[in-house]
């Protein structure tokens, strides 16, 4: 997937951007990647701040800046292209992306989700498995496709939940996970040793995994 | 839940029985638990032999010689009520249970799902794991509702599925746990230690957990 030089990533998020953190304090810096850019929905997104910190490009693409989302994710692909990106990271991006963005950027979009997926897609995906009462939960990185958090799958971790914890320690842990767990799967990437299965399109081979 | 003495326990077995095993090995051999009965719809169980070789009562309720599922399970409560059955366990149970049987032995019967609920409910649910492509995987015992699968989470663990994996491994890992995890929440109930939560009934309380 790389080619010369470390793989360029862009990373789109919407929030708080702790992900980003995790990149920029990981792979950026360790060199395994090069963070080129830094998309944000949401002008004021701490997400902007801490690439800027970094020395990274960003810019914004506010809704209403555009007739329609796949204007706006017109305008952001040719961004990233513009910048030579080979992988788009997302990171508490709360908006979803048109098809037509995730069909240009086929299989090298990923997203970090705070449960075990297939369970618990979409919204307050935490607060889904306490209310279902589930013992186990956890992270995953996983590609991107056109439906909401059900692309091929790269990574999982579990994270137990105890009925009796609080929900703030559970959210916590969860993010200690993804603040390792999204690193190591863009990590995974950079070195070209992840793919999809030829044979099932679901299936995600890790090389030497 | 028990009264005076071990837990009175009941298991239905369609097939090998290693997760009757297990309880006879462990919480029977222990005296938390007292296995009173094992009933199973297929005359030529593995089960029934595992039974009668640990001197447990054992009886037959093949679906042909009942009108329907409704009159077999009649006949089957009606037997375990005989045996002053507490708990009923599905251990490999391949027979739907009518809704008389569930509500008549209301958040008394659990099951035992190779999988982490609510991902993979139903039928070869390992192999809807890896089909799937997840890297977590796990097994789930849960009271028994009228859904498939849906019932009260009281156990979980998870198993990880790596892409390189044998089905047979994996089916080895995930059969061990079973037999760790069946006999541990049996052994919970037995101890009163387990209630569903009044506030949500999806939650199941564990004192000391």
């Amino acid at each position: 997937m790389s080619g010369e030089g470390p793989l360029r990533v862009a990373v789109l998020a919407s929030g708080n951007g702790s992900n980003l953190q995790a990149l920029i304090d990981g792979p950026h810096e360790r060199g395994t990647i090069e963070l080129v850019g830094v998309a944000s929905d949401k002008p004021g997104a701490t997400a902007l701040e801490r690439a800027g910190r970094a020395g990274v490009a960003t810019s914004v693409f506010p809704r209403d800046d555009y007739a329609d989302r796949t204007a706006r994710d017109l305008a952001i692909a040719a961004w990233l292209e513009g910048l030579g990106v080979e992988l788009v990271v997302l990171a508490g991006y709360m908006q979803l992306l048109s098809g037509e963005f995730i069909r240009s950027f086929s299989n090298r979009i990923v997203n970090v989700h705070p449960a075990l997926l297939p369970s618990f897609a979409g919204l307050d995906a935490v607060g889904q498995a306490v209310a279902h009462g589930v013992r186990v939960t956890g992270v995953t990185v996983h590609f991107v496709d056109e439906g909401v958090d059900t692309g091929p799958i790269l990574l999982q971790e579990a994270v137990e939940l105890t009925y009796t914890r609080p929900m703030e320690a559970v959210m916590d842990e969860i993010h200690a996970v993804e603040h390792r767990l999204l690193p190591h799967a863009v990590e995974l990437i950079a070195a070209g040793r992840v793919s999809i299965d030829p044979e099932n399109p679901r299936l995600v081979r890790i090389e030497g995994a």
